[in-house]
């Protein structure tokens, strides 16, 4: 399925970094749910690069709805969405053509395109085509939020600060949401801008740990073996660039607990099932169990930095030293925290889909 | 898809813990690949419970091949294995139908299943199900055996004892191939061994992190959004019980690096492409990069306890207390390095055959 | 996705003509369902060969329930039913490894497989493993009649014959599940039956067209492009063995009719919309009308036929004559019939599912 | 998988008749096939409408690749084309929401989508977004020329007038991808064009018969089960909008044969086994035999017609009668020629790259 993921609701994703456009097609929406732009530029707001700790490229990212929609809702036919490239400078790139970036999709790309990919400015592995994911998942986000379900990343570790925890998960959400930079902390978010800051004056950049809170999910989604609302899940969030580990509730640290101390007692409130602690992250067996859904992401620091770096020239099949030139961010983790949330919105309107049907997400009430 | 798995070449799982039969369908297969018993014999003997440190099931785990399978070799249509349940004590578990365990599937399930799943012994949700996936695994990891790729995984850390680090990957795979508890070092497997007991001995369990090792892979294989092999392997590994963490390369390692300390520097050795470093774990950009393959699962401690829990009682709708009896193992992490490295295997398997189409398995020479 | 079929509710075929079992797997049905296996028996009985027009082959057609299935009820999870097979006479076919017989699956099997497949009885292009379709169709079919739909195929032509048109659709369908022989009318049923009794004494073989007919279906179910009603049908029909055409509606009749004469003018009646003809089959632009869905598969007739032949020996390379020995039917149609309603009720389920969600079909009140 | 078809090569399909854009994404196409502008603007032209039997719509089908392509040749990442939506005249159809067509999708899209459909020009039901998909095969349709496949659609069947049977097939594929009316012979072509001009002159329209003959095809691709050539081919082609009916090899007339008159008969010929009759259509098993692959397409009358027909307004509730206003075709089978022949490209080029792999189609070499 490679470039299309879901069951039920699908979301293909399509571009290079300096082509004409990027984009996404949804299908399998139902028909009827309100497609809010100023919504998805909101989501695409909290992905642009901004301020001294971004890239210098300037992206526009305004979203052409191209089908799918009629009279600002849901038609429920495949919704395909294009986001035009401007300001691109191929030229910056045209020299690293052979020459392959350190831990970039360069020369991997290269094995499995034999050179014929395209390599302007990372070409289809850019980080560009999460924008398009992300307008993506906006719709999907806001459909959500009309059924109780709500969706909170933040940037719980970055350059060796420390985020306070989730504390309200409801407040913290909506807190969050207009949050430009997505520490929960006011303080611990200067730090972190700083410590950005601090990587890039020196040529180098940073990385992160992303915690997302799902709150409102119903129990009973998701599948014993394979459909695991945590590989389903985790499928998706490995195509975030950069993320190289997921864990779901207190994960690795689990590895390291006694079982007395890692189960989630529960009780009865309020003729309500619930739990006292949520170490497994809101899922059991592979399914969602009530409580709020707990992962978190690793993001590696940037590949592209200023350092010079040894690598390989595969033009000339020789060594050679590369400083990255060009655009590039010190730091992509508190940006992904858009993309983090869109992928996740998406994944599971999937998993709702699949477990209710096509029409679920338009109907009114509660999950 | 559910209880199915792949593109190219699927797995799918089938069975409950005191059934007939539990069993597994591997479709897709290239024909003319040996079925060796002996390895699948083997392969399951590494997951089968054994000693102090294991349940007193005792689990014969005879393997029938019902299909697919002629003269010792695969047909190339579809392979269904089965195995018998014996020695099924549905007794002990019939009070706990209503009786939800902790950090079990049993509540998440109720809710999905409307009280109609198989709750003898865990049903479709017993740890059980995976000598299936085991069995079926074995013909994936012999093929890719044949063609040059070896798969192999430690038990890194376990009860507060950490493993030495993998070293000469190829003869720690082939270690690791004969050893029955998963250690690189004796003396750490000893140290395991003895903390797992002592947390039996307080009617309490523990977990651990398992390391996985993959060498021979060509590079190019994957894609870049979505079927990227971190997403493709982290679906297929969450399904094996327990496992609440993946992670790639340095991992969660890595939110803590600067790009100049993440990034692996390339060089030619012997016209080859190498790296001196493998923080990213031989996938760049989704996609393999020749280098070793290298990914960790954090493992949870075996719910079931001997220790009282606070939990539910569905039926009568009220707070209840449980410790839960029957045969547990203390800890599942040392029998899951089979379940992973099955896992595993197919999941190339599967991403191979994409690649290379159908026949490729079964061509001789390395991949 | 090979011989896995469906979305949402998906069906896996495996087994060969004379391997121990073969078998079905039902992954993704609703908890609840009734499992009667009387029905299932019943639905085999109507595949099973009888009479003089039968292969002598005795199938005793025992199903095995493996899994999914407690008390009675569907649990959720897969299920696996086995058919063991018995009264296997392989001899009779050891001959035939490398003597290709004249449009069976022999050639294009050798082709595929490189000679690794199973020959014997046919092996996985077998008839035989039709019984296993039918079995997981019976499970399916059963469900759909608790909603209120209802599936009949009858021989609408074979050998010469013509049997009377559908009528009254509810009765004839009822009628249907009754009759041993497929035929509406019991004159024509007996006059097909001589014919093949004829063809047969002649060394020959007979096919025929079944046409099926399915009422009570919601309208709005299946898509505009690509998973249309009739694709995904149609995709389903084609593996019904021997199918070598499928028609909805008036079918090839309506390439030579005009527009005014295809069209099916719409009215209301009680408030509900209809229409006075079905030209369409129940179907527009790809999804269900509410009309009546009816279609029609030609099934080829069955290549295995005494007279001598003139074929290839592939061990040898070089041209020969083949007379057919063995068990063979002089017709497959009418028990193709049961092929075709337990083919229908799977894919009918599958679409269903996937519109209205997993646990549709266990709920109670018509669709 | 809704709007998207395949496997290992898929397309996806969006867009609507009075949208901005239509459009679709092939993905999983190897890197390196060449892109040719002009094959497929000819491919689409073969599509357009034209003359007196036409509707009077002007289309520019100017396409537009937006990803997936540099430098003329495909990358190996998705390719999205777009076509631009110019000269709709929405008004003609704005009454039109509400009064159900006869035999259109306009009641079962209303079941559906619960009027949220674009019902402009038929919205997503548009032959219109046969462009995109037409665009999309013209490339297929070259890579697999390159490997020796050739496709050739003529209208064998056309109110009332039969054109000549296939003869030589490569000539006659060459010489039908130069024809503007597929009739292989002139007089035929002329019959039928006059036929239905002269319906057309009546308010009414006509069908007709499309047989297909594809050569060049290895044998031994295809699956036994479900992924039938069969079932894929006829998935695939009931997506052509109107129609109705799928045969393969002499398909419904096989039915009315004996088995001696039915089987191909096998023989070297200078060391290749192939057949004196082709009654199978190039297809044994569901896989392919080496022989020329055959198949016809049923396709009813266009259902828009300017004479009177009665339905229903389902804003009133109440019975109406509708003159159908606005450009409409009195025969789409002539154009629906292209639309075969994309559709079969695509399909094809799905299932060799599940056989062979990715980089398959853009290796050097026939098949």
């Amino acid at each position: 399925m490679k470039n299309t993921f879901g069951n039920a609701l699908t979301v293909t994703l399509f571009g290079e970094s300096h082509g004409a456009y990027i984009g996404a097609t949804l299908d399998g929406l139902a028909p009827g749910l309100t497609v809010d732009m100023d919504n998805i530029r909101r989501m695409l707001s909290l992905r642009a690069p901004r301020g001294r700790i971004s890239t210098a490229r300037h992206e526009e990212d305004e979203v052409q709805l191209v089908s799918g929609v009629a009279d600002g809702v849901t038609t429920g036919t495949p919704l395909t969405l294009l986001i035009q490239n401007g300001d691109t400078k191929s030229g910056d790139y045209a020299a690293m053509k052979t020459v392959m970036r350190p831990s970039h999709a360069d020369y991997p790309a290269q094995c499995k395109y034999h050179g014929f990919q395209d390599t302007r400015g990372g070409g289809h592995f850019s980080g560009r085509i999460t924008a398009a994911l992300v307008a993506a998942g906006a719709i999907c986000h806001a459909a959500l939020q009309e059924k109780g379900v709500f969706i909170g990343t933040h940037l719980s570790r970055c350059a060796g600060v420390e985020d306070r925890a989730f504390g309200d998960l409801k407040a913290d959400i909506k807190r969050l949401s207009e949050k430009p930079f997505p520490a929960l902390s006011e303080e611990a978010g200067e730090s972190m801008q700083k410590a950005i800051a601090a990587a890039a004056a020196e040529g180098d950049s940073v990385g992160g740990v992303l915690e997302t809170a799902v709150i409102g999910l119903p129990a009973g989604v998701g599948e014993p073996w394979f459909d695991t609302v945590e590989g389903v899940l985790a499928h998706m969030l490995f195509s975030v660039p950069a993320v190289k580990g997921v864990e779901f509730g207190d994960g690795f640290a689990l590895a390291d607990k006694r079982g007395s101390a890692a189960n989630d007692a529960m009780y009865y409130e309020n003729g309500i099932v619930t739990a006292a602690t949520n170490h497994g992250g809101g899922i059991g067996g592979g399914i969602t169990s009530g409580m709020p859904l707990i992962f978190r992401c690793a993001v590696k620091p940037t590949p592209s930095i200023a350092k010079e770096q040894k690598t390989v020239d595969i033009a000339k099949k020789e060594n050679t030293v590369l400083a990255v030139k060009g655009r590039h961010d010190p730091a992509v983790v508190h940006r992904a925290r858009a993309v983090v949330d869109a992928a996740t919105a998406i994944a599971l309107c999937d998993l709702l889909t699949v477990r209710f049907g096509t029409d679920f997400l338009a109907k009114k009430g509660e999950v």
